[in-house]
């Protein structure tokens, strides 16, 4: 038995997938150059070309901060800019990062459910070739984004072109990349390559690795430099392959799909049930393996209390009432059933 | 049979020790709280002040490049400089990072042997207070060196002084600290808390870890911000538990020592073996577990091209004809009975 | 006659006052010591200290953008932040400096009339102390505002007293602070040393200098590394008497106060003639030496056309009709009836 | 009489020439468009293309730091770096700022008489490819040198040629290039345009202007994002008619050679009579407007305390008793007598 009860915490307060830790196993063994140049690692890359195409190169980082901030090194120099959701995880959750880092300034606009139009980029842009101004360089959307939503390949090839009109890139923070395909049910490069995605941060530790992301460039020449920026950054890992490794489990056969398909259909699995609780309701459409949803307030701090685990879920809009419960590849059936009678209680005993 | 033939090129191309992936097999057990507010995490830190004292407060990171970096962010402003052997890691072999990240310049000196004397210190600081000139705020030294060589307890003393005096930190790279304590037969704080060390690169990848470094203050103070330094540099990993898993199973019991001493007594033994070859000369005292010898020019490319693997060893100075063994945790006696038969029959066929 | 006619496009369109240039010629004398060790300097420096207190510590620099960068630099590091309006200068016009110089991300808060006020200062704190977001050290205000609206001493008094209760420090951008006071009608100490502000960006070239502007120093141990930041941040003149020699000219007598009453009166000359022309609507109390106005489009357009000079004033909001019609130390009366006449004339000839 | 002794502390101890005075008066006319969009900016832009060919880009800055740094930033990104003498003022004199601003390391080699020879080049980039090393892109030297030397054309040409060869960028920190240009007796572009220079610091505050040096792009292409660069760097002036005018002075007709030319005659003035006084050795050869010397060294005690003026000149390098001797656009033959006089005398009264 578990000493760890699984909650709804975050996708990252998981563990790694059996597959994946045998995979680190049978990678160690003896000798292999480090820093890259290794049989794993190379595979890893064959791999990345299977998925997102010939011309995909794909560099491996350690985390998700990294590979955003990094996708933001190449792409842009310090006096252009990064347009973004207001709730970009790049915005508000790398501790500034990006500025700091990169050097770029961040352009936030307000995206209800999490995504940005097409239609807001030109006003963003207003400024190109004012020296007074930073120059917007990058467009950059979450996919999924924060919010559980999912842009249609449609939608991502609408902000690419308005993105490339204007002589900018997109950038796809896809640390849940493998869901949101999941959900529309088509292959990673239908939402990518193939829709005009220039750089996608790859999302690994999210969908059952232990530790580690990629940097993949769609748009040929903008990896030129990316050895040393990586280096530089210190994102560089030196005994790569067991990074490598995950990646070759993840992406050989099928498991990027059954990981992130299986969380999202438990996420559909709760919001289904949750949904038919008296005073709940779910905040964003569910189309991958987050459900925000509206609770009464009292009943949110009880559920925190009683929930097994330091951290069972966490609030995500403590001013609107909503909580974000996030499901794993390894949330079970029974884990959803017993938060949703845990919801239903606490909501039923409350004061009248 | 292992495909990856062991060699001599890195401490870093070796895997990771069974024991540790063990630990990390244990702890991939359902959901903790992500980003170090976990028990594997707290259980880490409490080794790390078991082994450097009650003072001691350590922040797991992904390599020895962000443990450096970082430390120096800690530890200076931009404005202020490091003081450094030419040698070091820091100034040669880390693209960069501690002048691009942490906005520091490093001022590098001559250092035979690789060992900085304090009495280097004095003049390197001739111009604190001058406003056209950095001001030297840390002083930086590895141990063990990059050459293969160990401070004494005292001397490290004696830097911690000469800087102290100055109202300098002494920082250590210790990529290979388990080395140096280990070639000195000393416990971890008697080269660091107990001799005046500040802040401390704690090195755990090069020594049977998978991927895992720690920075370790010392100093109280040093680490008011670093929780902030380290998630704004890129270095805070999600499922930290993975990587304080690998430092419970290397600080809990004496794996630490084990590895370090079995590396080291690897490199006495093939330093004693080649040493007896005519042609042969070792170039630096073996105080840890890199060779460094001279050997004929062309022997060098013989062996090159001879031995197994892709990189069976480095050349480290090619003008001087050294090359660089590095021996690991793995490292067998057949191995080093090997490279020592190599050399001696590649050294014997050299046309006279 | 000049060459140059005047307009309202900005406060820097126009000239050095002519005692400013007198006091350069004055100090344009044998040779002194460079960068800031030579008479003129201690001299400024003293006087700063007349004005503002005996704590205070002033600093030449170049610009605004750099006085106002380099006092976030002094104040805060990387990791902390700055809570500013959305339309701060630091936020809208210097480039992104802050970001990539400071490093520094900039909270960015609404504020009708350019006022920022404490009771919004709270919840843009709410994540103090999570190490995944940045962490608010500064709070800046811009004084007279962007949009030429000026905070009332108590008002300022209120923001310290906030920002000091959360341990952060108040951060005044007074590119225009001259006008500020005059328009208040007090000291310049009454709405800076006296109510709390930290450190101050005091604006001398749009109040009549050719080229210099000063970080002001207020709170104790600011100071201590400005030297070296000034320097490595490329603030520091080497002919430094010809920027303190100006800050003696304008600090000595009243000659501070002088040009800015002159230009906030031409201000309100302006905005009470255009306030009586149908069609015309003053945006923003006029509290110093800006005038905002709401005009038909089509009389924009045309002004812009017949006005004389390239420049003659310029947009300042498309969207809703607003003009920035900003008055100068040597914006004459006959200016300011020639503007409000010709806005007259073009309104009334519009087409019914 | 002055107040203020003339010395030969630097040629940035002296004022401004007369006629770059007179310049900024007549400048001083009615309203221009700020931030370099005005008639005196053109002009400026115009005589750079006119002393330095048609595709000579030049922007004005502040001061040489500035001037040097964003050359640099403009060249090269920062995981890239910069070769140098290892007495460059980039090195030694800027505070860390183009580690700290433009993020680059500096690679300082070691140059007799303060001149890089091409074959030093070779060496410093034999890394180039390994992601772990900075990878070289600029060559900069100073002309004239720190040591008072000059680069005869064809010197320069040949580090062109071998910085060309390899993809690099030759910078040339012209602080002085106008007392090389006139030590020369060749006109501006024979020693940068003409023989293969990327791009140029120009100075003008070392020859008579108050404030103001230039960054002058010779090679198309580098120029493309400069006017972000400056703006973010803070070196972008809002009254730049004011210093355009200056270089107008300078540039017009031939002040910027008189000038030049009068310091560097009364280097070589000072030069041919020290070294007729016994005890005294000329350090290098004076080839601009520098006289290094090695004095007795209670001599230099002696003169430093007798001679007016706070810091009549400075030691260069205590230990090899050298000293410096800058003159200035404003250094009489009496000045250069009295100080002849004043080391002939005081060595003469040294105790035998």
């Amino acid at each position: 038995m578990s000493a760890n009860p699984r909650g709804f915490a975050s996708d990252n307060a998981s563990g790694a997938h059996p597959v994946v830790l045998a995979a680190i196993s049978r990678a160690n063994d003896g000798h292999v150059t480090a820093y890259g140049d290794d049989p794993y690692t190379r595979a890893a890359m064959d791999l990345f070309r299977r998925h997102f195409g010939e011309t995909a190169e794909a560099f491996l980082v350690f985390n998700g901060t990294g590979a955003n901030v990094l996708s933001l090194q190449a792409a842009a120099r310090p006096h252009q800019a990064v347009i973004c959701p207001e709730t970009a995880h790049l915005a508000v959750d790398e501790c500034g990062a990006p500025e700091r880092i990169a050097g770029t300034k961040l352009i936030t606009l307000p995206t209800p459910e999490g995504k940005l139009a097409p239609d807001q980029i030109a006003p963003a842009t207003a400024r190109l070739g004012d020296q007074h101004a930073v120059q917007p360089r990058v467009v950059s959307v979450s996919q999924a984004t924060e919010l559980g939503t999912v842009y249609r390949p449609e939608e991502i090839q609408d902000l690419a072109a308005s993105a490339h009109e204007r002589g900018m890139i997109l950038h796809v923070d896809g640390a849940r990349i493998c869901n949101a395909a999941a959900g529309l049910g088509v292959d990673l490069r239908a939402i990518t390559t193939d829709v005009g995605v220039d750089v996608l941060s790859f999302g690994g530790t999210k969908n059952g690795l232990l530790i580690g992301d990629a940097v993949v460039f769609l748009r040929p020449g903008l990896a030129d430099d990316f050895l040393f920026i990586r280096k530089q950054s210190m994102q560089l890992a030196s005994k790569m392959r067991f990074i490598a490794t995950q990646f070759e489990a993840l992406l050989e056969g099928d498991l990027w799909l059954q990981n992130a398909s299986h969380a999202n259909e438990m996420a559909k699995r709760l919001a289904a049930a949750v949904a038919r609780i008296d005073g709940v309701e779910i905040a964003y459409p569910v189309e991958a393996n987050g459900v925000f949803a509206r609770l009464p307030r009292p009943a949110i701090g009880r559920l925190l209390e009683e929930l097994p685990g330091e951290h069972p879920f966490y609030p995500w809009d403590e001013d609107a009432d909503i909580v974000r419960w996030m499901c794993s590849w390894d949330t079970s059936d029974d884990d959803v059933d017993r938060l949703t009678q845990a919801v239903a209680r606490v909501i039923d005993e409350l004061p009248g």
